[in-house]
């Protein structure tokens, strides 16, 4: 059991080295380029030789799992990483042999996935990603506001126009797609124009649903721009804790006054026992 | 009389009861999915039971309003809260029976802004759009000096292009729909190069139009983020306020000094009545 | 002279009367809908009834410009008011009659000018002008960049792309267009896939102008918010000015300490002459 | 030695005079106006006339380069500035004759970049695009974010959408700038719309990918703000250094309140020497 003990600290040393952080970043980096490689038209002969690098990566990543796991102290903590379990799924998944073509498919998007674990060995990235997550809930309201919006509009929209052109307002989902088309001002007077040759003022439809969405995107901005200042406020204000605050101030100045009056009693009193024994 | 008071108190307790709340979001969000459903072809049992499910919902939210009215101890405050009024018309207009093909639009229309009615009946949405509102008459100015420049350009444009292209420059009206379409820089070139292989300077007009807006509309984003910084600050400054100010402080330590001075006056009476004692 | 004086007055008076002013707005907004109407194909007789209505404009905005011109006190200050003098062209320039088609055209332009009286005539419109126009200056240096990042650019694509398509880089001034065409997104990629086919790596002349001008774009942004602020910061010091300084509380506290010192020093003086006494 | 210090003083003077930068800058605006004349087609006359005026001013270029390095004291600092280096070589590449019709385009091309040493020379500029560079490392890690994204959406474009349209998905290379025009909202529904015939869910990647840039793009932006607007505050509270810290204040009060007490401790001894001398 110590000498279990002796392997798993061994183990955490090397999790730790630099070096061989380094060397997984280079394997996935490496990854990243076959990955890209792949998507070429290749001979025969090179596509085997990226077959067993593959082969080869899907090696090293293993052992880097199983040092890592190793090395950790305490095996339950391992899984408590949303990372780990990340790593552990695309790991062991390209284990699985995949021959069939649909199979191979998957295994194909298996190994592009494999690029993300550049966000999970870059501590940056990881710290970066957690950030841009922690925005996510803040925008909640104005996301649920924006997509009431855009239902309502969709309805609206294939109510109206389901009869004009179907490729864009047959149902509420395309009525959806074609909305956040205009949204992105990709053409949408083609979309506008056609509309208009039918409704006159439909116009009103389309800039109305403009305004109202740049106006909750544009609050959407905002609303991230000050709860960052806020947040820069909150760690300024901590930095600057150990400043006394004004009303410690206002309690010393009080507690002088105290002093001040007391003596002022005590040379009172001393004076008039003093004109008492004259 | 007594009675009717009972059974008031006995409505607004379930009207504020959290399961029937959650109740009510769920009819709204399964009016939602009925609205949306109504936009695909649909086989004519479906259109029945559409129908049928359309009568359950109006029922419904007239039972809900019904309780909201009663639970309101002052009846006409509940007419004070431009939602209460909102719910109201949307409840009492799906009663009105709709059968001819002109009235079945509306109908649909209404049916359409139920869904709206989860921003009535969400606390978090009913803010957030306060607060976008409250946000409006602030642009009020440059949302008038950028119709001015919209109408200034209009104007122009009609005057000068309206022989080449009378579908975009035809009058003030169309003109204006042109120019917005060319802030949106949607196929704006196209629009330019039209003009510009009759009149060469042309580019001038479109060029000094998108300076104009996006600059006025720069303004418009960069004066929100001052007047949220603002009140961001003066939220601050009331949480800060427990703080004493400065000049609290000042008049303190000039009240100190006063009874300093005085103390030293009656110490040198003190001193001389010694003096003269000896 | 005394009974100018009196005129003068009375004229000051009229000049900042509440109803003169709305209706001055009232013909600016007036002679907008004419501009307007103007551009819509007119019968016979409401073109005469508009020329009509287009002199009594121009009439009572001769009036008004008198009348100001009149109330003010000192001549020489009305036309130190670029506003003052921007409206006497104006006014002035409608004087004058147009009958030949060149001349006929410059008088709608200047018709349609009249509407920017609205500004002139609005405070608050004036002084969010006046905002802009400051603002200005402080990006004048970013814009200068980026004029030279475009010009490099230009004379770059015209030395490269002319042969590929004259209409679009055929000399500096249009490769310029196409540049802000590019910048803008609109169709740049049919721009770029063109010059790809002759030169493969073009895209990197397009990727690299897109990311230096979004780039100085995101900066000159990023600019005016930031001189905004310092604007928002400096006004809340001005009216926090009433406030004591910390060091003007520090002085206090010093001469407190002055008194206190000096009085120990009385009171050490008398204790050694009260033990002399004895 | 001493002859040569004096020489090299009168460089340094010249090159300080403000008549010589403003010449310099003249040259510089002229060999711009050369660069754009160019593009134009242009009579035989002309082309001799202009590549004198090449000569010309790179024969200025070269003296003004002469100037400034005789007028620095330490040769070696001359190089240790970046746009010396880059002066120099624009400079010296001009020199080198240019007659075979490949060098020659080479040659054009470094015409074009000597319109760049107007950043060079202008300090403001300089200063400016300093500043630019200065917050492009902040942005390193979005920026790497922004491509691992970029790249697996390209790896997956590629692998799935290749043999729809391999002129848009061909490979990862094609891929990537296919979706950077994606992220421009460039005609991106017309690549949709394509990939949508044959995978019908195929908008999920779309929009799952304009969601993710332009939410990284958001973020990117906020993150300059922020940092712009800590570099402020850093700067506010450096101007504000001359005011005394609250600490400094407490410091104060503290020694008074000592002053005081021992004061008051004298003070009843002497009344207990007074008591005891009764």
């Amino acid at each position: 059991m110590l000498q279990f003990a002796k392997i798993q600290k061994r183990f955490e040393s090397v999790r730790s080295n630099k070096a061989f952080e380094l060397f997984v970043v280079g394997v996935i980096l490496f990854s990243a380029i076959v990955v890209g490689v792949k998507t070429y038209d290749l001979p025969e002969g090179m596509l085997t030789l990226l077959s067993g690098l593959d082969a080869f990566i899907t090696l090293v990543f293993l052992l880097e799992l199983s040092i890592r796991f190793m090395g950790e102290e305490n095996k339950r903590h391992f899984f408590k990483s949303a990372w780990n379990i990340f790593d552990t799924i695309i790991v062991v998944a390209s284990l699985i042999p995949v021959d069939e073509s649909e199979m191979a498919f998957v295994g194909r998007l298996l190994r592009i996935f494999r690029v993300l674990r550049m966000v999970s060995i870059i501590p940056e990235l990881r710290i970066l990603l957690n950030s841009l997550l922690k925005a996510l809930p803040q925008l909640g309201y104005v996301m649920l506001l924006m997509f009431i919006i855009f239902y309502i509009y969709a309805a609206v929209g294939s109510t109206l126009f389901a009869h004009i052109n179907p490729d864009l307002w047959g149902d509420i989902a395309i009525s959806l797609l074609t909305l956040f088309r205009v949204m992105t001002f990709e053409d949408w007077t083609d979309v506008m124009y056609e509309t208009m040759d039918v409704y006159g003022l439909s116009w009103t439809y389309y800039l109305s649903f403009i305004f109202l969405t740049a106006f909750a995107f544009l609050n959407m901005v905002i609303g991230i721009v000050v709860s960052v200042i806020e947040k820069e406020n909150a760690i300024e204000d901590a930095a600057a804790h150990p400043e006394p605050s004004m009303s410690e101030l206002q309690k010393e100045i009080q507690s002088l006054k105290v002093l001040i009056v007391e003596m002022n009693h005590t040379q009172n009193q001393s004076k008039q026992s003093n004109k008492g024994n004259e």
